[in-house]
């Protein structure tokens, strides 16, 4: 494979590396993803986390390891245990089903790391379709209020509705960004507010309750989030917190729109209710990062992506192009866009 | 003043004693607030919290300075300091113009004692009445979603809407408790489940951003909040958080109450415009507690409080009684109940 870098994510001599989201903003730490096996850890630990990214580094994982000399039926297994690292994210499964395409159509190494290589090229590509889509809908000095992190962490490109941001700012158009902290992972917080002060985009800091006082005060003329999963009539789950945006947005009559590759489509899920929903430990939500602040035995819901009905949405920010909700009233298919 | 005891604040030999609520639910220290300037720092510093407790802690407190032999003017002065410590919050300014009514009538310390004991006792009685009204509307089975924390620990007696759920799960309607752990303090996390573990009530914690989701889910009934102010028509303010659940309920067809002693009402408020909404350090949000996970200087919004309007209430809870949103329509008024 050829030497690979985002943000987030880079190949060189042969290994895969990936920057570990959980020890962010303080520590910029790599961690080696050569293996795939090692990489579902990375991956369940959230160390590495965002839909598009996951599926890209799954993908390089997977071609590193027959680099490596990984048997056929070794490669189908890792393959198969990455795509059940994350059961909501698409993405990982949309980059497995093409790296198990490429072994079942007798590909060897070399084929895989192309496959691969492509995967992390269109997604940067898909990265600057999706923002220069997301960016013409922009008008100058908007806010706009954005939910965990969708930036140059969690793709090869600019990132989805981080991306879009990104576009506007270097477009001149004088955004100023809204940061919901999201709990209970707090990638806003960590890696959103990271990035954005990176890029030297103006923002503040709030956390997800205090989302609808600045809606009421008009300082948020639009919500850009990211999606882990869009089903065909253009419901979409996406980071838990997300839905009680949209509803907020609508009721202040402010333009909410997910952005996302269209890899992150699924037309097999004909709308939000056949997009299972990943819960995860209840230590996520007593505490932070090792700091537990509720009783040590509470019960604990938590859900880490809810579902957005496509009524809430204004429209849909593809790389294919932007879908309004109306245009999505009659379905996604191949033939979208 | 006789001894005296809540949940939260008990006298003892001339002393007024404040649980700390910062150490909760972990450890359990009461702190000396025989002292008025002592009390304002632990308002400041959150360990005092709950528009009625500070309220009712202020009032004993301004007593035992008067039973110690301060002097008119020094009481004068501890009253205004106190009267300041929280602007939102008043129920601490109502229960200040009481004891300043007493000093200005030239009272002395035991008609200033008699004073903060009723106000105590009143408390307590306002609770029981809230309870009892608001049981009144909770049909057996049923979830209920609340906010912050407004049990035992807030007030002199059970509680506000804390307390209407647990007259409700007195009266064995079989009621769970869907707990929002209520950023960026924990109020929710922290005290609420505490309290609901200590009465045998079911229920589950949640992160802020997860309520919406446990609506769409078809699992809350109804919500019950506090308030900290309620302006003359209706609208009120009460922990940041507040006015995203009530659009949220109001979406998905569910009751939204807050639940508050008469003294919570400012009738010098005409809506919820007039109402003063504090900020607070930006630490709050870039952490929890001394740990800090977000860019060390990120620009933060720290509003305390919202303001949710009086449409999307489906009635007030009142010590006076049950106020219809029709009913809030004529403002509220001395004559209300």
């Amino acid at each position: 494979m050829r030497e690979l870098t985002s943000l987030g994510l880079k190949t060189a001599g042969g290994r895969v590396l990936v920057l570990d989201q959980t020890r962010l903003p303080d520590v910029e730490e790599w961690l080696d993803a050569t293996s795939p096996y090692a990489l579902v850890e990375h991956i369940r630990r959230l160390s590495v986390r965002g839909a598009p990214l996951i599926g890209v580094s799954a993908a390089l994982s997977v071609a590193a390891h027959a680099e490596r000399g990984a048997s056929r039926s070794e490669l189908q297994q890792a393959c198969a245990s990455l795509r059940q690292a994350r059961p909501t994210a698409v993405n990982l499964a949309w980059a497995m089903d093409q790296m198990r395409g490429v072994l079942e159509a007798g590909g060897d190494a070399s084929e895989l790391g192309k496959r691969a290589e492509a995967i992390f090229d269109q997604d940067a590509e898909f990265c600057e379709q999706m923002a220069n889509h997301g960016a013409t809908l922009i008008a100058p000095g908007e806010g706009i209020l954005t939910h965990c992190n969708t930036g140059g962490l969690v793709t090869a490109g600019i990132g989805t509705a981080l991306g879009v941001i990104r576009r506007a700012h270097e477009l001149g158009r004088d955004v100023h960004v809204w940061v919901d902290e999201t709990r209970p992972l707090l990638q806003g917080a960590r890696l959103t507010a990271w990035e954005l002060g990176r890029l030297g985009i103006p923002h503040t800091l709030i956390t997800d309750s205090m989302a609808a006082s600045v809606l009421a005060r008009g300082k948020v003329h639009r919500v850009l989030v990211g999606a882990d999963r869009i089903a065909r009539n253009g419901d979409f789950a996406n980071k838990v917190g997300t839905y009680a945006l949209a509803i907020v947005a609508r009721h202040h009559g402010v333009p909410f729109h997910p952005v996302a590759p269209w890899s992150t489509v699924d037309l097999a899920c004909a709308s939000g209710r056949d997009i299972p929903i990943e819960e995860r430990a209840a230590s996520e939500v007593r505490g932070y990062g090792g700091m537990r602040w509720a009783p040590s035995h509470v019960e604990v819901f938590n859900p880490a992506f809810d579902v957005t009905p496509v009524a809430l949405i204004e429209s849909l920010i593809l790389n294919r192009g932007v879908f309004s909700r109306a245009a999505l009233g009659q379905g996604l298919s191949e033939a979208t866009g």
